[in-house]
């Protein structure tokens, strides 16, 4: 089993990962595609009057501030829009592609954090934030998987997940991912974005690290990897730990971009 | 097996309809809910600067302009917002319910209407409008609904369907549950909105049409029927086509919307 996470910035594209991803089912790789929509969840936000807001954890974490309105915007994007339109295309290239977010038969449960420990922007002050629908996945519904996969089904999933008390939260998709690889004992999870990967000088592309061992992750974390590549590390620490044997971040971008992971191009981490 | 369809109109009760199912599913009463979106898809459609359109076929059948801006719409409110509000609300009811749109695992099927011949409605003529997603569901994956009720999830299920090109397409809901009712030969469809069934003088509840015969549905549909409640008409002469012993068109709200449409509240046809 292959697990695969293709992000929701903006410049990714879905279009070279669902013809990939259709050859390979052609070959008779199975695989789950795991998806974000951030981007876009931004600009539709914005265009009902509820723009994005993020917030920084004590820990350095930078997340979406996620309130019941946002988690119904966040739902229109991610399982809406998003999911269906790529299970529509990958239908369309022959793949009999099935939507699930992580609420569906409880796919992804978690704990919601219902106090989030952040810095507050204006005062750099430490403060609690409530009242948000934000978690972490702890469970993956690996029965509804293996059903659907056993079935002839491709699975392609996109949070939110669903908390223990039944509440659609706002989970971290590449975290997410590095669970449900896990779970399943992939062998490898990829995780797609619009850069080529851990980059040492970042957005410089010639600093791309190629390889990563995971008893130097941590400290990559904290010294090399920004923003949004800080989460992936993080997810790949996770994945490794869950069993995956190898995550490699690559990109997005060019012919074959989940074969091009696959054969190494990318930061490779194992 | 039940199928129990619940609208999109403004002023349905889904919190009576969710309530009412969870009850029924703890005494063993397997079923499949159906929803739309309609008022939800206006309002949403019209906040990001893409006001909805409605045509009218020569038939004298309204329904959505569906352009494919329209259907990305039309997604995120009725396979994001709706069907995850329902899937988080049925899972709080401890239902193990999972959210299907009609693209997923190909479950709802049909052609696609490439030309629909509309009345325009400045000029009052017959002329034909093209690059329209819409089409009808002709077969159903029931394959993939008994997998899942087999497993013990319990199915939301939601337009668009996938044309054989596999495209998504606007299909009616009404219809869509009459064709699912069919295909799983349930016993009854239920199909509730904001009004409690036929009424002979719309909008004047005192008159009710109680009891139809299958026999009486056409001429029903053109001489009693108004708006939606046609649609509404022509899918219950599906289902009963289709093999479906009875439909009750009934309301959402009151207590036990299901319970009493399946007692007989509203309008029974059989």
């Amino acid at each position: 089993m292959l697990v695969i996470k293709v992000g929701g910035a903006e410049g990714v594209d879905y279009e070279a990962v669902c013809q990939d991803l259709a050859e390979l089912a052609k070959e008779g790789q199975p695989w789950l595609l795991v998806h974000g929509g951030s981007h876009e969840t931004n600009e539709v936000a914005t265009a009902l009057g509820h723009p994005p807001e993020f917030v920084t954890s004590a820990s350095g974490y930078t997340s979406r501030k996620t309130d019941r309105r946002t988690i119904e915007i966040f739902e229109m994007v991610y399982c809406g829009k998003r999911n269906k339109g790529l299970v529509e295309r990958l239908q369309a290239l022959g793949v009999n592609a099935l939507g699930l977010s992580g609420l569906d038969g409880r796919l992804l449960e978690g704990r919601r954090k219902k106090a989030l420990k952040i810095v507050d922007p204006e005062t750099g002050r430490r403060r609690v934030l409530r009242d948000t629908y934000t978690g972490t996945v702890e469970t993956v519904n690996t029965g509804l998987i293996e059903l659907l996969c056993g079935a002839g089904y491709w699975p392609v999933v996109s949070p939110p997940g669903i908390s223990h008390e039944s509440e659609a939260i706002n989970v971290d998709g590449d975290r997410a991912a590095a669970k449900i690889a896990g779970a399943l004992a992939a062998e490898t999870l990829v995780i797609l974005s619009d850069v080529p990967g851990l980059l040492r000088d970042f957005p410089d592309e010639g600093s791309l690290v190629t390889h990563l061992a995971k008893a130097d992750l941590a400290s990559a974390r904290e010294e090399l990897a920004q923003g949004r590549m800080r989460i992936k590390l993080l997810g790949a620490e996770e994945a490794l730990e869950g069993g995956v044997k190898r995550v490699v971040l690559g990109t997005s971008k060019g012919e074959h971009p989940v074969r091009a992971a696959l054969a190494g191009k990318g930061t490779v981490i194992e």
